[in-house]
């Protein structure tokens, strides 16, 4: 049974993935997929034509209604180690390498911020590895 | 600035919750929470009322429209230990310390099965700790 049959896309035709540095365990970020980009995203596969076997992580930009990879613009593209889903079906986990900061404001992790004192705080719980300036060129 | 004011809910008023084990780094699952269920996850606040400090994660079912805490018929609770969130404040990142297995199929990770052969075949990852019987009873 192909693993396609297992998963359960949501009415916009989307379903979250996690994407999990595989060397660290660090939790880089979360976006959505359509079949479409998880199909893009998985590296092998006798059964899959080979315009598709990029590797690279791909996903559906729901704010952008727009199809992209992830490093398009940054070069800090994912390459696929691993695709895992949940029991429900309704979840993937990618293991990924990834190349130089996973979010757009220069932290290796999106979830570089963390809350403190019940929710009435937070604090950045990580390097800033590079300034936006530095990776998409000044605007 | 209350992290909450940070936060993006869906139309639905609801947040994509990753809760990952906070030593081994395990992704165990992803549910849904609200704004009720999130407050009650988080275990210290001066400003929070006392009755909501439980310090165990709590979720809200979409398949069920239902609150629930995690454990609460198997006993595999998880006690929070950081609540992270992401850049564009429409997820959140939970380490946690699990009790048993986080899977309801009894396995320590929802995400026990990993894609083969580019998503035509599928292969368990790792050992089941229990049986859905072992832990909720025959039915």
């Amino acid at each position: 049974m192909s693993f396609y049959d297992k998963l359960k896309f949501d009415a916009n035709g989307l379903i979250p993935a996690i994407i999990q540095e595989a060397k660290s365990g660090r939790v880089l970020m979360l976006a959505w997929m359509n079949r479409a980009s998880l199909e893009k995203t998985i590296a092998t596969g006798k059964s899959l034509e080979s315009t598709i076997k990029t590797g690279k992580t791909h996903f559906w930009s729901r704010s952008r209604q727009k199809f992209w990879m992830k490093g398009e613009s940054s070069g800090h593209t994912q390459t696929v180690k691993d695709v895992a889903f949940d029991c429900d079906g309704d979840t993937v986990l990618i293991q990924v390498e990834q190349v130089g900061a996973a979010c757009h404001e220069g932290y290796q992790s999106c979830f570089f911020r963390s809350i403190q004192d019940g929710g009435t705080n937070f604090k950045i719980t990580e390097a800033q590895l590079e300034t936006p300036e530095q990776i998409y060129g000044k605007k």
